[in-house]
């Protein structure tokens, strides 16, 4: 239950960061759809370690494995299993820590909460757990294509330098994912300054939607702004979301973020695609706040579990802004937020075929 | 399912603004716990229209009648079902409205969801569906009581006007509920000029919790700030949300935000009690951007539902800050979000901690 | 969540058997479908008490308010709330039983399950709570019948007496609800001798759908055999259902019991209209086992909450054999499963309007 | 969804019998329980085919790898994942039956469902499904095993020769898996003489429940009768079960089943350990009609897809009789429902009883 998301796409990641593997179940695939492997890997080489020189240096290969729901290269319509092997673990480099509890990590908290922890890197707390979501979100992007939703996303901010502009074509072209490339020059600085200083910095990254229908989403618990906020909020070192305007209408008036609206477009786009929780047609708008990768080589004080603290240097392979791998990842869970809303909207008004 | 959340404490509202009645149906409050009805009923008092000159003049008395789960004073571990009835509905306010489709409100998206709509007010995307939601959270904060967790909230941001302290104390003080009377005299004088202009104005609620234990919440798509997220964006009108240092730490370095911790308290909290998904013992603190009202005086252009635009002046009785009422949903959403995850740790360790 | 039942057609009872009231929230009608209360009036008056000699002579007059839900005669699509008060609950028969667990009854495992009870009669355990369900299998049954499937059902064995024939016309014309008008009355006689020697009889109910196109259900876990399973099983008193050939297979073979099919028809139905969990197009049959109710009125050893036993006589007014009233309740339980079945396909399968 | 039981400890199965693997995720498994994998595939073992004469000569390992969720010999509390490669799917076999719809298997409502199948064999229909059952009823096992819950199971009825005794240890010391030596003797005759046939023969397999203690299941829609009806009617070929005294009931009186109660222990056991959907302390049992299996040799009239009949000959590898692999399948699933029930008890209650 609580390694699931979505009720109709229904997506199951397991793994440990430093066990045999990560993987995910995904439940809901509706059948007849093309699907080609070979998009499943590449999204996952967008999110794989070592990629870019702003990346940590590790080196997963990251190869899947399709293990159940295709055949003949179309979905059956029952569970696709995906497999990644860990290869890159250097798990002796995790033995000192075994009764650490590294700060700002979730060492402590999983410690309380289980009673017992795999010490070896941040098990399912750690970033690796996205492999599955990243394979998962390849499914729901082609599914979604087919009836013309496309998603696209990047890095808006990198500590204090921003996005001026959205051009994303310009995305792949930098390795900050960067929709603005002269940002993405001096955000790529500030990440570098970082890593030489054994430090981290925090950005945001911004996804969005198009081609989304009017009618996607409920209007009470399951507003499409609270899965989109779940989705992205499960995403590891995400502190904050927000649809369309966001926290900058706390200081507008309704008359100037009630978007107008002729019965075709709307004048501005205020509610992000989302009106009363329901898509409204507009483009589908969110923001999410990341905070500086915790993993850092500065040295820190640490407690210990038996009681008292010590100091640690984190000497692993770390990346020193997480930003352009969580890109990928923040568009898994778009898709699969979408997805789930569409196949709702489906067994709500659908016709069967 | 579109209308619960929770997944061990399921809360289920029901009804439309103009309809017979609203309420809610809570499944899985813990047997053998004392639940005084008037506790519900003060914390209706504190969302209901016309408590104070800042809110909406309607005048509903929002009496609630609980139907099961109760017996000689303390709950049956059955589903507890309340029932508001509606009485101050005039719907005749609405006739014009049927066939419009008004700036921000949720009309058009839901007449596209469904192909049909109860056009007299939001049905059930009116802030009057949350009438169950506080009902639930006031048995939420029950329980948790027992374990001593206490939830506090209040406005902290009118348009600019920002609190600079939080004396929760001085919440219930002030028509604004802000913990800062200072702030609070100011935010009450802006509430009023935007009424004055027949316009509306936005702001920020925080809500927090103490005495939350490490443990709770889950490590991957079930994470607390997750949860947290999805409860508070399932409010009318918030279009954003923040857990601890939020979109503020993407300015800020891995040095500053790793929350230092010598085995007993943090000497900082920017991960607002949530470590991994999990709380961690500290304060678990939650920020929500909620947007301007969207029922405004002011004449607005608005589609019609045959094509074409028409002008519209919602003459209706309004709030024009609509925080302080939020102020009571949104403790309400924290303490369900809190409840189920307590629950959930219960059926892990099989005993509280 | 343990009061619910379906996963896109949800259903959620509520309500003690001598609190103040009974109902029900259905979640997930689809919008646009005119239903007429009137319907699920009479729905509930062929479950209510009181309806014949056969019967319970309790009267209750089980009067059905819509709260939520409806418009202008038809479904909006959102939760459809409904509530039938508790009106002849003599609360007074059962004081004496505060402290004794009755025979056969769940008194016992409700106390040890919750530490607390409605000692009132059966609480949730009670087959009052079954009018929920009845008024939700209303709707079901009016959704269905717009794709043309029909339900229907009836008592197909009291004790040794078995039905003969299946002619579901008769049903109605007798107390038993009988298919078969010279077993039904052999059957009254067989409840009339239980009545009259203060004891109870079991019997058998068997459900019958037509109309199911092949493709509902799902080939695993939800199997609609699975589904049906569930829903029978959780009617108050049942302990067994089979589908199609159901035990009898046990002593078959497979070149007697596979279905042969020419592409259009199915020669024989063992399957019960069921192949690896899916609809294939014939009749879905479903009987179900009734334990003779637990409440009589002779004389019998029961323990006793502090401990040692006592004598009890269950001097209420009681139903001798309750498959008469299971049936309306077994109809609703085949409706909302095959309700869900066909909302879960339109998901996997239906085109968006 | 669909592929999934469970609501805490959630089993989510994955794998056509003729792609790549089989495998399933446990999520729910709480911390700190010492696993063997040993025994998992031990119990993998008792599923496997090619185990004995009476079963199908079909070889394969059934090798199980564990992929997550333990470490150092004992379960994180995160997700289990297993996966068991296919090693012996002849698909040629079936190349002749793509466009055949074989009788009395899904493959005809399979294609109706998804439009589109895997012909070869039963894909997610087939009994290989069943194999991640059994490896998570294997979990489930053990960790009931911690608070003296065990299971045990065999076959009762081979067409119409009857185990008179339940001799449980007598299980495994036959192929049959007959807890009654005789009747074994006499079962495995008829299981012979209808292979000789090359047809194939039904079934009743009976699975109990020794120390489950009072207060596991719910009143209403989830009692445990309701979930274990579920569990075992998801198993492939079933199409019967009932819970104690079963149909048997529906011929005796009120007198004859109250299984009155001392206090400590029921004088009879009709409602085979569960009151009122909540168990009571007695021993659960619950007995499974399975139908003979489909996959025969002798000639069958079968429906083509594009129109038409054919006359097919099944020449696979397959079993006369599946209840004796059916056994530890049934065990497994009422593991896993005891399990969820455990689990959701201690959310209930927060200690373990």
């Amino acid at each position: 239950m609580s390694s699931s998301i979505g009720r109709l796409f229904v997506v199951t990641t397991f793994g440990e960061s430093h066990g045999p593997g990560v993987g995910v179940v995904v439940d809901g695939m509706p059948p007849g759809i093309a699907v080609d492997p070979a998009v499943i890997q590449r999204e996952l080489d967008r999110r794989r370690p070592g990629q870019s020189a702003l990346t940590t240096q590790r080196q997963e290969g990251d190869k899947v494995e399709v293990l159940s729901g295709l055949f003949e290269g179309v979905s059956l319509g029952t569970p696709i299993a995906m497999l990644v092997r860990n290869t890159d673990a250097r798990s002796q480099d995790y033995e000192a820590l075994r009764e650490v509890f590294r700060p700002g990590h979730a060492d402590y908290s999983t410690q309380q909460k289980y009673g017992v922890r795999d010490h070896r890197g941040g098990g399912r707390s750690s970033g690796r757990e996205t492999v599955g979501r990243v394979a998962a979100g390849a499914l729901a992007k082609t599914a979604l294509a087919t009836v013309g939703v496309r998603i696209v996303g990047g890095t808006v901010q990198v500590k204090d330098v921003k996005a001026m502009r959205r051009d994303w074509d310009e995305v792949e072209k930098n390795p900050v994912r960067c929709p603005d490339a002269q940002a993405a020059t001096r955000m790529a600085e500030v990440i570098e300054a970082a890593r030489a200083a054994q430090d981290s910095v925090g950005g945001v990254v911004e996804i969005l939607a198009s081609g989304v229908p009017a009618g996607w989403g409920d209007p009470t618990m399951a507003k499409l702004d609270a899965l989109l906020g779940a989705a992205m909020l499960s995403i590891p070192a995400t502190k904050g979301v927000e649809i369309g305007g966001g926290f900058g209408m706390a200081e507008l008036t309704g008359s100037q973020t009630n978007d107008v609206f002729d019965g075709e477009t709307f004048r501005t786009n205020f509610s992000g695609g989302i009106a009363g929780g329901i898509s409204n047609g507009a483009e589908v708008v969110v923001r999410v706040a990341v905070r500086p990768a915790t993993s850092i080589g500065k040295p820190q004080t640490a407690a210990k579990q038996g009681g008292g603290t010590t100091t640690v240097e984190i000497k692993g392979r770390h990346d020193p802004c997480i930003c352009p791998r969580v890109v990928p990842v923040a568009e898994s869970m778009m898709a699969l937020t979408l997805m789930d809303a569409w196949l709702r909207q489906r067994a709500l008004r659908g016709r069967e075929k």
